[in-house]
């Protein structure tokens, strides 16, 4: 029942590395308007803007024995994803399991719990997204398992899935989806750069897209 | 029903921007306690304090169509403030829509729902007053009204009411109140600058506001 | 029943500044992971570390009259500690409470309760630990006690307790288990600086801790 | 700034009565699905379903004075609405209080606080719909105001205002809006009750609204 | 991207129906603490006890147009399961969707989202696991889909999976291991009632289970 | 440092029954409105009104071992009273564990987390106050401490001291201070008695509480 996975399937780096480029929001449109995690989701500290592959963990409340046993688990380019099986606002993580996943190549937490020690994780600059900020420390003494499917803040994720993360919140999109999402979503981004510059020239969306004879036909009455 | 009405009388801008440069806490204090929005109303970045003519935006949950219709009704100095009709996070406003109301002078936004791009507008020096920060988007299927009365995180606001924000959050002051209320906000901050002299000398609030006789009065006792 | 207790006892200043050096989390794992007060106690802007001795403040909700009472308390060093007698989100505290705070040589106010004025607070390098950011103001009608036993955030405190905060959060240190804490948390740091060369070197704490064999006999499974 | 208004107007008591007996989610459907106060606004006990003409009060956190202002200017068939100045989860209202509304023929009270005594006013009859129960008691020292606009739960009700209380929550109708309310509450009820039939009998609501085809129009695949 | 599957598996009745009796938190135990829904969704009256196969709903916030849709899908024995893509508390479902689903032989609604009419629902002994009770209307403007993977309350649900829920809360059994969590779910049951009688004559726990020897080697130090 | 207090002092059984008899709105008021646990701590069914004295657990986030040995310790008229270390949902206590406290006369659970079984819990009539319902299973892992001082929801409780509860929500009376408590509640309901009768008829409290002089004073105005 308590298991590690320890082969997962990843995607191709270039492809992780552009829809960290893209962002949040592109990719969460991109995709349909899918794959968020909630909005309660926060960066410890303002600016990281990161993606890479999940490693996943589902922990016991309190208790954070899997990290240490995920963190072997890291490639290059991976996130750490912890969800709790009960809800929990516990500090799992601090600066001792980040220098030891970034001796690993990890790029960053995204945990349904809480975090410590982030002053010197922002020093490190390491980013972490959680649920809360809390000392609150943890044990090690009931097992839980590293590379299974999770539900983390109300996202479906499959280890391999790529994480997207920034100061917007987290999306997850799905592993065999990445490349056609990044795709799409860079082709977002030339058509919004497009929309922005007659934005700012003065250009009104209403006129930029058309709505006016939507709006008429549907009601809406000027006075 | 759903309605844009698109001249309404504005405050003289010199009131408006008095009460900017008094702040959230001094003009809720010069009007009588009053006007306050909610506290989870958090800006996206520390620093910024504006004040503007509210131009008011009633938007259905996940529908942020109604902002393209308020931006055209924006002229220099006005703030947004969307209420929705029933609590959403869903981000409504991203650096899009910022770049078009950026163009007509608009101040910021005060939403009490979700906002999204936050880098991006905290680049281009944007400020926004949220509930949220969360990258959902929204649609555009529904009607609303623009420059009607609000409610939006708990206080009543007209269209042309002057809205204040800081980082202690956001106050409204009605429009015909402005000019009075701001004479009473610098006359607060003058007599505060010559208690803030005397508290800094080491001068107590006690002894400075007499309240010695009445806490004793009412029972206080030192032991 | 509404009393003001003059004199209270204070912990070594040398121990509070070791503890202050040491930080919430570490402090917290010395003595035995109790004393946090709850995640929801927020600092008003990132980076301060202090501790100092509690000056306790109990009040009643929305009322600060017994801020400007337990200033008159204050000795160098202290922090003042107010706990609302009902649950309040009130700014009872902004930049002239803090100027007189700080006249006395007050190192900062951790309350169950609003602040505000953050913007100056900030400047004037005053640091507060809240549950809100609140422009609501108070009043001066309803008595409370000054240096009483209170439960802030959760947490039971003495007047004279230390009390450590920082980005992790706030913990509270009894008085007379000071020293011990201390020594405790110094150990713990120095344990601490060991294991963090090895971990960045890209020893994993399964080894470092031993932990596989007890993993195994619990059952843990890698496939 | 501290007014009591002694003489409101107030609706006609049969278009009262007709609005309590269509309940809550029709009024506010008739009426274009606005007035609804927020869904934390709950009934002590289930079952009660009311409605009257609103005698407002604006109360001081954990301060119930105005209660008692209020209840001299209580008619028959009216209800108290309380919202504090800040927000507030005191019990200000018990069943003493609930024994004087009584007897000037309070039906019931609306309050964004707590109650207690519930087990009293559940034996005596008297409905709340509150935010909170809870046992913390109030004082009686500082003023408020008494039927004066107020925004309750996120709604703007001026004191003559109908108010329709029941399981589902609260809504206010203007009090010039109540009779043109009520005719289309009536409306839909009947409506209503036509589409009952059809619907238990087994009819689809997607061929009573005749929704294919639109859903077709706009991409619904079946698969 | 807005399907409606039509045909879906579900799990054998008597399986089902046995689920149901054996109740949420003796599942939740029996298939190793997995697949609870968050602890906020909560019936709208007590007593209820039932088990079905869901047929899932992916709906808009504020838009409940595929509730309709998936009405058609319904067959008898089973629960409709709504998540909306966005929080949400709007009152998607009332008493004529409720008289629908019925005639259809639907056995409940869990929702993450708010539902009204809950006096109608509570006569007609239509049981609703919800969020929220809001009388806030939902509009029919924009598509969802039917019998799609969702992830509602925090639980990743396939459409066929079977629900239980009764006072406890909400739990989903995977179709496939619906027969297996049944048969542990009524071992369970029994050996918990030869539990009951001991421990209802006054043996302790601590003995029943030897915890004793446990407890002393852990260092549990009685005083 | 973790302990089972074995012999703990109790208040007189006589003094404890009279708390019970007054209520939890009465205590609270008789003691000087001080020791209330916060309003989220709800009973699982209305109507029960108990007291007895504490038996103290403290327990880890998601393990209730502790509540094993804490039955051990019951002695009738007693009441469990369960804080974890930090904040948890997780359903520490169901039907088993209630039989067994009912074995030993335990009158009923005080938890500051989540309760399971609620329903044989109402059958069997076991009044529970929790924060939360929720059927998720905890573990038997990590020890805690029995009869030690905690803080619940927000309240300072010794081991002994006297908790009454009902629909109100919960109270604690230190030990040493029931009789005297007591003493003032009953008074407080005579005194009550005789207001209750004259409100009944129709006089004001601002005529038998004599407040239309204060009010006036204060600047209250009728208009």
């Amino acid at each position: 029942m308590n298991v590690v996975v320890q082969n997962i399937e990843r995607a191709d780096q270039a492809v992780i590395d552009g829809l960290a480029h893209a962002g949040v929001a592109t990719v969460h449109e991109a995709q349909g308007r899918i794959g968020l995690l909630a909005h309660y989701m926060r960066p410890i500290y303002p600016g990281a803007r990161i993606a890479g592959s999940a490693v996943t963990i589902s922990s016991p409340p309190g208790d954070n024995w899997m990290v240490h046993v995920a963190i072997e688990q890291l490639k290059a380019g991976d996130i750490l994803v912890l969800a709790p099986t009960s809800p929990c606002v516990d500090g799992y993580f601090g600066d001792l399991l980040a220098t030891s996943a970034m001796a690993r190549g990890c790029r960053g937490l995204v945990i349904d719990a809480g975090v410590r020690d982030v002053r010197d994780l922002t020093q490190m600059g390491f980013p972490v997204w959680s649920r809360a900020v809390f000392a609150q420390g943890t044990v090690k003494n009931t097992l839980g398992s590293v590379n299974v499917p999770i539900v983390c803040a109300g996202a479906a994720i499959q280890p391999g899935d790529v994480i997207v993360a920034d100061d917007d919140g987290v999306c997850v999109v799905k592993r065999a989806d990445a490349a056609d999402v990044l795709a799409k979503a860079q082709a977002r981004e030339a058509a919004e750069e497009a929309k922005r510059v007659r934005l700012a020239a003065g250009e009104l969306g209403l006129d930029i897209y058309d709505m006016r004879p939507r709006l008429e036909q549907m009601g809406l009455t000027y006075v």
